[in-house]
């Protein structure tokens, strides 16, 4: 694993840091950016993973959301992964909602996707490695959050690993992928036409499962993208009768943007803190 | 004057726009950002002005420096102008500093600025006239921060309206513009070789002056830029000997980026509001 350092800047006392390294799971080059905070007191650091939307690379997030103003106060690093495999030799799609920046943060195993999607194991395997051995005093505490696309990543990874993960959030996710158009023509692609294969990258069927961590999700009233792709009511049922608490919000006016992420990321933040302690 | 809304974004409370305009002073369609608070009290809002560094728009601020927390949490509007006039058949220059998105907030005299580079005016009179329209229950304050470029334009314009502006704050300005690279030219393009004509822009000049605003500057000592283009010498020389006091700090370890803005923005809304109230 080589790591190469590709910017540095300090940022409200921490270090905003970007790198990039070959994939041996992507088989590919990716970047990555994490925040570490300037943990001046030697405590242990716990870790946040956010997961970005379609589109978004690991930027978006470090340089709109104003995170690190909580990271520093909260004393957790946060770890940003890019949202797809990335490259010429990468297959690719000529819609923005799939192939490159729509990676789903799932296994694919259909043809041309299956060689290089499987953002799945990239994070829950190859970068949590390289996160472990960039975290200074890393407490091993993770929690994980994200938004739209990565909101349905967070939720899915965050409840396949609720061992690992002590707290899930996500800004305007997707909940049903398999029943709204964003998750119907990925999934497909992706994984092919048996439904079956889709239940288990689905939110709405992962929330059945018993001992999942807690959740909390924001959702503007405004976004452009509500409820057609990311219509709650199956999700919020599913809980319901898995008695598992679910605290979703609706937020009067807000739309799909950082405005609306950098607006309510402190009400996260404080949920994932009272979980990493 | 007719206003076209083109983005409108609920964020902390507040709202985010941007609007587009044909600027009569300019002879262009420009663009510029505003933010205006809840103001759920319904008291009178002040005005901030911020003016980005080269090859900004009006969207660097709005989207990396999170500044929309602090404008909601202190009730005041804060308004965002494009950096230079825009479009084909505006004067543009190769390099990155100079012509469009580099209009240095002066008035040129020269072929083929002098027709549309008069961010000066655009600002102090036909922006303001706008701005007034848009912030309701305006105050009247005004006061002006600014980055790199920025930062020199908010301190020329602050000192030559010393009147109007209760407070100046800048980060990482040009200080001294005839002496330095970026400045020299600039000036030389925009005003001609006649060096007297550069002083009523230069910032080092202006703090001669009496009965200038209280200001405030922070420069990171990591910057790329710095000293080269941002010596703070004669500034300061300048300022001491006319008993103008000015609170300039420097900052370790940080750089020209929006991670440094971000990091004490807080502290310079602090300053104005001092004077705002």
């Amino acid at each position: 694993m080589r790591l190469k350092l590709i910017e540095k800047h300090r940022s409200f006392g921490g270090e905003q840091c970007k790198y990039s390294h070959y994939s041996e799971v992507l088989q590919c080059v990716m970047t990555f950016s994490i925040y570490l905070p300037s943990n001046k007191e030697m405590k242990k650091i716990p870790l946040i993973w956010w997961l970005s939307g379609l589109t978004s690379t690991d930027d978006n997030f470090s340089q709109k959301s104003g995170f690190q103003r909580l990271a520093e106060k909260y004393q957790v690093a946060v770890i940003i992964p890019d949202t797809s495999p990335r490259g010429e030799h990468v297959a690719d799609d000529e819609g923005w909602d799939l192939g490159q920046g729509a990676g789903f943060y799932l296994k694919a195993t259909q043809d041309p996707w299956a060689k290089h999607y499987n953002m799945y194991t990239y994070i829950v395997d190859e970068l949590t490695t390289i996160a472990s051995t960039l975290v200074p005093n890393f407490s091993g505490e993770e929690s994980i959050m994200g938004h739209s696309m990565g909101g349905h990543g967070a939720l899915v990874i965050g409840m396949k690993n609720a061992a690992r993960f002590k707290a899930i959030s996500a800004f305007s996710p997707i909940l049903s992928p398999s029943q709204v158009p964003w998750g119907i023509k990925t999934f497909s692609t992706y994984l092919g036409g048996s439904k079956a294969s889709w239940k288990e990258w689905d939110a709405s069927e992962l929330v059945k499962e018993a001992g999942i961590p807690p959740i909390l999700i924001t959702q503007g009233t405004q976004d452009q993208f509500y409820p057609k792709q990311l219509d709650e009511t199956i999700f919020l049922k599913n809980a319901q009768e898995n008695n598992q608490v679910v605290n979703y919000k609706k937020m009067e006016g807000y739309d799909h943007s950082y405005f609306f992420i950098a607006t309510f990321l402190e009400d996260h933040f404080a949920f994932h803190m009272k979980f990493l302690r």
